[in-house]
């Protein structure tokens, strides 16, 4: 009995076939995470160094010196996939016990890609207060927070509350991990077209909580023309529904003060990024300036289909495995939190975001295509690359 | 990558030498948990089965049918190990923190003897309506909660109030793993003494989780004469200090309505139960009647030393695996909650903790001795025939 091996994935390619319904609930059976022991307790002596009276001596000294529970127990590299089913892929609000098989699936991704143990807590509240207190009561047992598939608007307020309130590495995946592979993404498509991030028109249509993000993630690495939509049209202060989240956002993007629609907002634009499953009429693409990038990254179902998409556009990106560029924020979250744990973060910050995306735009170079803009998640390089960026970012003090 | 097996331990002699501080630490480095896959996570295939999109059918499934969460997650058969670090081996209140290596300890053994999933949740608050209100909210996470090292008589309220509230098994291991390991050896020294367990005087010394539960245990299996000692001395109706708890136990307990302090309860007892740190002088075991039973389960150090107390005893027994007939929860706790798992109960009964017991009897019957009343830990038939057991118990409404 051992602990699991991280496994080391290769490089593959695309599926050859869809798996089928039977093949999906067979491999759910059970679940799909397991607990395993890091040593053998197979003898009384090993009963007596994992539990009485040797561990006696450990606990003893974690009470003389909290710090050293860092060393001593899980909890410090244990990653809590924290959710309350409230928005569940393209499902919506599903509930906690049904958001859990994604949940496991998150945990199993954390352990396969990131080498770091995780664990699933669904919570039967939807109420931010709750929510808060809960982890900040659960504080000893975990050593960093992935919420998870949290609906919009709340999700912003609850990520900012848990980072106040807790003082270990907390990452709304949805919004950051999204935005880091976008990034990533865009960076690669400038490079293949060898024009600068800075100068891009950028549209972002959909303003929850991955579309914020975004939003913000490229404001942060310079780009100055960002648009954001919402399924009444464009952010613009003291539109009717611009308000929180998405009146902060409003103030500083859409510097042209562009009103109206899609069509408005597409008309000239660089690139599109599609964060809502609201569709993209092809006519609307035809707007958009030459050279154009199309990022539809709608799950399952793009906003627009990529061979339609091709039609106007000479990068196009998708969140499919099936589809070349897929933008999946495994290639960002299982180093990010790798590399914060790593460091001993108690925040990822906005710095360790950037130097993830950098991170993975740089392993995407050296084989740089227009279908090639972003690595496979199955490239190994990648998250070792990104949690080596994010540590040294928190090193440095970005 | 694969689940990781579940050990078959071999029965073995006491270990020749007690592990030194390097070792035990050496071996709490990172943690004795890990998290694993029970399916491959290798290429995009496999993504695309335990990841998006063919995880949203396993949701959505459970969406539409609740119940299903039991069949394809792994929280149905999970086991929530619990505490507030308030009453940790003998180490009192030492905190959350540095109780978790404990916990993990038993979620190990958990795995171990049981096969069950276990996680360690330690609580930074001792407050019994936070604690409830916590495990509520966590509800969906997990199948069972084992409370874990927490203080009496706060441990009875929140054993109570968890029953209450939560729709799994719910057991408090100090309290009932011990009892059932108890009344198992007891049955087993009745048994080779050829006498029987209703004519017994039996003298409990300890009136805490463990003090309270086997007294418990003995009047629900038909010993009649079971008189019980705090502090102070022993337990009557109207005596400072007998309240909560320990006034409901009075008052079913010391039919002869002895007073005073050891040296009354001992004078003509069959059998002396020692569950506290108190020592017990060599003089007063003297008092107690021909052919005497001393089970010594104060950790590390018995209540006398089980060398001096076989000079008045005809058995003894200790919670030391380096002595014969060691009184370990570990018989217990696996297969109690693996059989209550097994059967689908929504709570663990008297009756299925008696099962328990007769069960642990049962085993240790083939080979019965006066310093072998209780199969060893690592007997390999105890944790089958214990979930048995309890199954068939729960299934038949015991």
């Amino acid at each position: 009995m051992s602990v699991p091996a991280v496994s080391r994935p290769a490089p593959t390619s695309a599926p050859t076939s869809a798996p089928t319904s039977a093949e999906v609930f067979a491999a759910h059976r059970g679940g799909k995470l397991a607990t395993g022991l890091t040593a053998p307790l197979d003898d009384a002596r090993d009963l007596a160094i994992a539990y009485t009276p040797g561990v006696a001596e450990v606990s003893r000294a974690i009470a003389a010196d909290p710090a050293l529970a860092a060393e001593y127990t899980w909890a410090n590299r244990l990653v809590a996939v924290v959710s309350d089913g409230t928005a569940v892929l393209g499902l919506g609000d599903i509930g906690p016990r049904a958001s859990l098989p994604v949940m496991e699936g998150k945990s199993a991704l954390f352990k396969a890609f990131g080498g770091l143990d995780s664990i699933p807590l669904v919570l039967d509240t939807t109420d931010v207060d709750e929510i808060v207190e809960t982890l900040v009561r659960l504080r000893p047992s975990f050593g960093a927070v992935n919420l998870e598939d949290v609906a919009a608007p709340r999700c912003f307020e609850l990520e900012r509350r848990l980072v106040e309130a807790l003082d270990c590495p907390v990452m709304h995946d949805d919004q950051h991990g999204t935005a880091i592979v976008l990034l990533a993404a865009l960076r690669g498509a400038c490079t293949v077209q060898g024009r600068a991030l800075d100068g891009l028109r950028v549209v972002i249509s959909g303003a929850g909580a991955a579309g914020v993000a975004c939003a913000r993630i490229l404001l942060a690495a310079g780009v100055t023309d960002v648009t954001v939509l919402d399924s009444r049209g464009v952010l613009v202060p003291g539109r009717a529904g611009v308000t929180g989240e998405k009146a902060a956002l409003a103030e500083v993007t859409n510097p042209r003060r562009v009103t109206g629609g899609t069509a408005e907002a597409l008309a000239g634009a660089d690139v599109f990024v599609g964060l809502s499953s609201a569709t993209v009429p092809e006519e609307l693409l035809s707007l958009m300036a030459p050279e154009a990038v199309v990022f539809a990254l709608s799950n399952p179902d793009p906003e627009v289909h990529p061979d339609v998409a091709a039609r106007y556009a000479a990068i196009v990106a998708t969140g499919r495995s099936d589809f070349p560029n897929q933008i999946n924020n495994v290639l960002a979250f299982p180093g990010v939190f790798r590399g914060a744990l790593d460091a001993g973060a108690r925040r990822i910050t906005e710095g360790m975001k950037l130097a993830a995306a950098d991170a993975i735009a740089a392993v995407a170079r050296d084989d740089l295509a227009p279908d090639r803009i972003v690595p496979s998640p199955f490239d190994p390089r990648v998250a070792p690359a990104v949690s080596r960026a994010v540590a040294d970012a928190s090193v440095n003090g970005r």
